[in-house]
């Protein structure tokens, strides 16, 4: 596709006829210097009036990894699912992912694309990320490479609900920002960009607390309630690079003790070094009949607390659940059946993943009172030896199950970042 | 409604059988512990962790006038219809506006309503402000109150293309905050304790920039990226007072020099006086035809520029229009069929509005790029005088409805504030 297709193609002479040209001519030039200033200019500097402004925070683009996976989650999440045209081959691929890869770079930066008909709406990036995720179909089509095992539908679940048409899709883009107006900006940009490669498969937009609402550091409550995300590795720990982007290469280290070494050509292809895995389900939460449980109900169903989010055998948010711990009549104090219990293997801590969940609520003209869920969004370096045994387990039991249905399910490769020059996906298809 | 109707029903010996009495009895007092906690105490202070957050930032829910109108607009706004039920009657209203005022006096100082289940979510209000609209059927129920000509239908339009879905309801709730998680628990909440009464008729939610984006007091952009909300009466002046809330009860001060004044009873009651009237259209807005317009185009056809929103005659945002300034060639600098020229009475100072826009986004799975529009909210002491004239022009012509177009309409009027103790609406319900 020719960027140049992209640009305005009415005229204010279309508008209004011959009668208007002497003023068409006057500012003519206008438009046009603004938005070669805007690409030239620096993002917004904080001068005094902007001080603790987010608008102007930025993420970094390009590095080693993607931004958007270990970034602190910000308040707007959109998922936003395309599918290859029939039409789009490895050439066509590769320059969706160079033009989008260039849309990212400079959106995040709170520069707006070159094409860009609304340059002032990029001004605010709010600490925006844009982070891409490979389908199966896509890495297929990319055609030089083996699709690793792991890029494929997952198995079917006891408790999944799921319609197909939120489960397809060959490329992702996950827009996140502190301020909503930046979301639905970007999107729009980055659809219209791809629209000649791609047609939109399914999109989900969430949120969180707002940037200020909370002393940065607070975990987020999800909207049963619950203080969600305690148990997650610690940005920039080892921990995080370890289970998240696979640092090694090897996957070994997933391993139980004993079991083979992961075959590294499946299963964590050299394109995907630095990058990781990602699974994303849409889980519908039932907020009707949540709410008809009492509290030490809800309580026990997860094995924490609801105002604190201590486990039910600790004080603090951070204190480490105690799943042998019994109570003076023998009972496990955190029931064996909690979502806790079932969703930790403490014999096993390899087995961890990094959940970054949105919400999403909206009211339907049907008579009930709500249609509530969160988009579960789960990132580890290894499906088969991190996810996979965890939603196996809750598949079996979870008292959280009563509640929850997942609606939709997609996994996505997240391959690495990129330096400035280079593009998302250029070890994929330049191979 | 028995509002005990909304307590916990279930409790965990439901959901695990008598095996877990013994836990149950230890740990029974607590959520019950949490909730009179939350109740009584008061909104989160600002310690030192805190210092520059806005989630504990409270607008006063008690005054003369409702909140959500003259404040200053928040991040997120979501406008929620509710039909009646058949068997809603006077005292049914009565009922339910005691029960709602007190859920939204509680909810918009961050304490949460008694029978909340999720009382945490409650504690970020973050302005959250709960703006009540009576519609005509509403009104009609309360039995006792001629019903305001105006509190109808507007005309149809030219420009309409009114689903009928969208222009329904008797009561809205309009709730904003800066906080999305605050208005998706405050909407939840409110529904709650309106599902005995009402069912939803259609809801909205939208968006502006985020709280921080922007220094305080930057005019917000819509999705058409101009800057929207310039020429408004100013918060706290005496125009806003005149204008908006019609403080002398009369509305002679809008008649065109020479007209009868305006008939009180029909025109202003004095149930409503401290109160207003809404106009709420839901405007699609063709954000791609309008990209395909070139820059000046885009600014002749509002009569402002992109960049600034200033005039077209002037330099600075607040500059006021000059409608007469012509070109050397002698055409006028700001087209007479511009947005600008058409809504601006420059011979009528008094026919102005409040508005107070929401944008919405999202992606249909159609193979269009986008639906984008707005919640436009118009607030104004009469919508005879004020209202109807301007769109009566805009409908005639105006070079932006090329790309708008009205889908949903409905007319609230907007009764006034309570102190503590009172409820929304008491002055029309105990006549
Ligand atoms: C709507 C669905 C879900 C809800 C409401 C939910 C909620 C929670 C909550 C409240 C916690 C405790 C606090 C924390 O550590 O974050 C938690 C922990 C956890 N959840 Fe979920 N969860 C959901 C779905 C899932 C799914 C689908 C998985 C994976 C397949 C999962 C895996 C985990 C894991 C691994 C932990 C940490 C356990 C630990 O090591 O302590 N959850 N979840
Ligand atoms: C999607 C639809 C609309 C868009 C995009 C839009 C946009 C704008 C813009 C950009 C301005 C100039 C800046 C400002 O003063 O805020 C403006 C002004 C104005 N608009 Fe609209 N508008 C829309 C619909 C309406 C409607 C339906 C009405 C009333 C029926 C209206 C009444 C006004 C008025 C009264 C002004 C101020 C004019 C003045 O006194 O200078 N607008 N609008």
């Amino acid at each position: 596709m020719n960027r140049s297709t992209d640009m305005p193609t009415v005229n204010r002479r279309d508008l209004l006829g011959a009668s208007v040209i002497g003023l068409g001519a006057g500012l003519a030039g206008m438009g046009a210097g603004a938005l070669i200033e805007r690409e030239t200019s620096a993002p917004p500097a904080a001068g005094p009036d902007t001080a603790g402004l987010n608008g102007s925070r930025l993420e970094p683009f390009h590095g080693r990894h993607q931004a958007g996976v270990e970034t602190s989650p910000q308040t707007h999440g959109l998922f936003l699912s395309l599918s290859l045209r029939p039409e789009t081959d490895r050439s066509g691929v590769t320059r969706l992912l160079r033009l989008l890869t260039e849309d990212a770079a400079r959106l995040t930066q709170g520069r707006a694309p070159l094409a860009d008909p609304e340059p002032e709406l990029a001004e605010d990036p709010a600490r925006l990320t844009i982070t891409f995720g490979f389908g199966r179909d896509l890495v297929a089509r990319a055609g030089r490479r083996h699709v690793p095992d792991w890029l494929a539908p997952l198995p079917q679940f006891g408790i999944d609900r799921l319609r197909p048409e939120l489960c397809r899709g060959d490329l992702l883009l996950q827009v996140c920002s502190d301020d909503p107006t930046t979301v639905a900006h970007a999107a729009r940009m980055l659809l219209k960009d791809a629209e000649a490669f791609t047609r939109p498969a399914w999109q989900k937009a969430g949120f969180r607390r707002a940037y200020g609402s909370d002393p940065a550091g607070t975990t987020a409550r999800n909207l049963f309630g619950q203080v969600d995300g305690t148990s997650n590795p610690a940005a920039g720990s080892a921990d995080f690079a370890r289970l998240v982007w696979g640092e090694t290469g090897s996957g070994q280290q997933f391993g139980p003790r004993g079991a083979p070494p992961t075959d590294l050509a499946t299963d964590y292809p050299d394109w995907l070094v630095g990058g990781t895995s990602l699974v994303l389900r849409d889980i519908a939460m039932n907020l009707d009949t949540w709410d008809e449980v009492d509290r030490p109900g809800r309580e026990f169903s997860v094995g924490r607390s609801l105002s604190t989010g201590a486990p039910l055998t600790g004080e603090h948010e951070f204190d480490i659940p105690d799943l042998s711990a019994t109570t003076e009549a023998g009972l496990k104090v955190i029931s064996p059946v909690s979502h806790v219990a079932r969703s930790r293997n403490v014999d096993e801590p390899a087995e961890q993943i990094h959940r970054r969940v949105y919400n999403y609520h909206s009211i339907p003209i049907t008579g009930e009172v709500s249609e509530g869920g969160m988009m579960f969004a789960s990132y580890q370096a290894s499906i088969h030896r991190q996810f996979l045994p965890i939603q196996r387990r809750l598949d079996e039991a979870d008292l959280l199950n009563a509640w929850t249905s997942p609606i939709g399910s997609t996994v996505w490769a997240i391959p690495p970042g990129c330096d400035a020059g280079d593009y998302i996906g250029s070890r994929l298809l330049e191979a």
